[in-house]
């Protein structure tokens, strides 16, 4: 079949993927095995031409272990092996959609597999260069040195953009430092993106100039894949100091173009709408990859998620893995900043520096408005909370 | 807060989504609520100014009952509830992205959800139109009036562009109708996307001219966000027959903007690469939705999933009910094919045949080089197999 086939060259340089198995010793190395061809070749091993195919493209197993909290089989509960996966630097393609791909692509669809966590290799930093800013650059744009990051979302849908842009001009005299749409504000009839995006981006101005402080509006350009560049390009022009996209919701490679885009050059929000399905259940990406490792490498400044103890399923062991996923170092790339909120409330404030420290954003949302009619006071009570770290 | 807020006005026309909600009745009923505002408004009911917003921007709960193979309460065992909840049809803005993000976006990061179904209203139905092709259109394009349709899949990775090139056009002397590329060929250096390309479709339009068949090539154009069109564009300039794409990778609004663009005016196959995490878990896509309802709302002719007594964790009804999702009346939305993969060898087809009947494009992969060396003659057995029926 393959006499007179042409011989691939490989670099030798290899990527390394983390993966959490299920099941006995020797069904999850069976798996291993099995995730080696499923993520590269897709074919029966024993009708692979001999050669670089077999031997590179083919994933490789590196290492593979018994994971340390795994129960006993004596108990006839399920143990659980870490196998760590090589793979050829070629196989990705230098693209985001294929390097996913090969973390997950078809194996997504067999149970009892996690992904952990991804180590790149020297060539392909150079093409995941990462976030625009990170922390530091973001800290600098903002010009706040130490103290934490105070966030806050313009809602509820329904709105016109005019009372919308009426709520970011207090939340920006209250010295809120990032005012952001909704997630879900995108381009209703109630308030169009182009009318919210350029009233908000004048009202986050005017409120700057008065108070001497230094506000940025985010507008959310979560749109259609035809539509995204667009929006993202007319946020820049109208003013808006970063923009807020779900990669859930467009892929992770419209955050990267963002985040790449040198006539943009602002920074770049994630927000995690429509991902919660991805975290959890038989088959899964670890919080650490998903809302840490993969945003970085996707170029997010920050990474929007719910914090534990508001509204949604995740505990506090998660959000501190998507903190590490964040802030670990990572080659080249730079540390990010975990944005948690989700029904947090001013009181969760203390609890949150002590976990999280002072490489943070808050996002309160709801929560401002509980705590009496006069948004600007609400919002500098907030500032407050935070002006002692 | 609210007193002088503009009142937005609403047509009245609701879309309507089926959740399946875990828990006592009393939970479940709370949840339902839960996800009329967090989906919506995401801002605390009681501070919600009144009027439409309130009484129209919220989702409304239209139903809401025990599901029959619940398990009782007395048991000990967890209840399910199904909530079919309605949304006013301004609130997706016209946007797969947004529709999607109303859908599941928040609430996907709460546990013991899963979306079931969507019914859209009639709005909505004109501005997602779904599939240029579906069933009837795809046949009348390939020529096939009745029989099931014949797929396969240029692989293993590593081989260069002539080599598979070659194995396309013995794909297509031997009578195999649909030949893609597999799903992890993107832009690798061993066959870069422009030179595959253009020999594959080249080496399937000789094979044609040689055996009066029709075979179509069907490129791979599952790439990263600014570069997804250019290849589509290649593809269709140089005599691919359809186009292949992953919506995990890329998000759904690149597939609907694929078909929707009439310069390209190909089918459009769906590939279900990165989206087995969401099917399975605490918040969860059913199969119905994921693979069959979502696939023809972003316009996909065909949906490529494996099948079951493959390689992967799928089961027989799993699979049915994805045939069902592409298949079962959708407004005015036609019926696409479903198009199982995945390990399946020619000795499958007739329980394959029974199970889906004629409308069937089936994916033999591996399994078409396991008969031996002659792959004309393999692929010539496979027709043989589908000419029956």
């Amino acid at each position: 079949m393959w006499e007179n086939i042409a011989i691939p060259k490989l670099s030798g340089e290899r990527y390394s993927v983390t993966y959490r198995i299920s099941g006995s010793e020797d069904e999850a190395r069976a798996r291993a095995i099995d995730i080696t061809l499923e993520q590269t070749v897709e074919f029966p091993y024993e009708l692979l031409p001999r050669g670089p195919i077999r031997d590179e493209v083919v994933g490789r197993i590196e290492s593979f272990s018994r994971m340390e909290n795994s129960r006993s089989e004596k108990d006839g509960a399920e143990t659980t092996y870490e196998a760590k996966i090589s793979f050829a630097m070629e196989t990705a393609a230098g693209e985001i959609t294929q390097l996913l791909n090969v973390v997950f692509g078809n194996i997504s669809l067999k149970d009892g597999l996690r992904v952990e966590r991804i180590d790149l290799c020297e060539s392909l930093y150079n093409i995941f260069p990462g976030p625009r800013f990170g922390v530091s650059g973001l800290r600098g744009l903002l010009g706040i040195e130490n103290r934490p990051i105070l966030g806050t979302a313009l809602k509820p849908m329904g709105l016109s953009s005019r009372d919308l842009s009426d709520l970011a001009y207090r939340f920006a005299l209250g010295g809120i430092d990032i005012i952001k749409d909704d997630h879900g504000l995108t381009d209703q009839k109630f308030a169009p993106f182009e009318e919210r995006v350029s009233l908000c981006a004048d009202a986050v101005r005017k409120a700057n100039k008065e108070s001497g402080h230094k506000s940025i509006y985010t507008a959310n350009v979560t749109a259609p894949f035809d539509e995204l560049m667009r929006r993202a390009r007319f946020a820049k022009d109208a003013g808006a100091g970063a923009l807020m996209i779900a990669p859930g919701l467009t892929g992770f490679s419209a955050m990267k173009t963002l985040a790449d885009d040198s006539g943009l050059g602002l920074p770049v929000f994630s927000h995690p709408a429509f991902l919660g399905a991805s975290l959890n259940g038989a088959s899964a990406l670890s919080y650490f990859f998903a809302l840490g490792q993969l945003q970085r490498l996707s170029g997010a400044d920050a990474v929007i998620y719910p914090n534990y103890g508001g509204r949604f399923s995740i505990s506090k062991e998660q959000c501190l893995e998507i903190a590490r996923g964040a802030r670990e170092p990572m080659g080249r790339i730079q540390s990010i900043f975990p944005f948690p909120g989700g029904g947090m409330s001013l009181e969760a404030v203390s609890e949150m520096h002590e976990m999280y420290g002072n490489d943070l954003i808050y996002l309160i949302g709801g929560g401002l408005f509980r705590r009496g009619d006069d948004l600007v006071e609400n919002c500098k009570y907030f500032r407050s909370l935070i002006d002692k770290y």
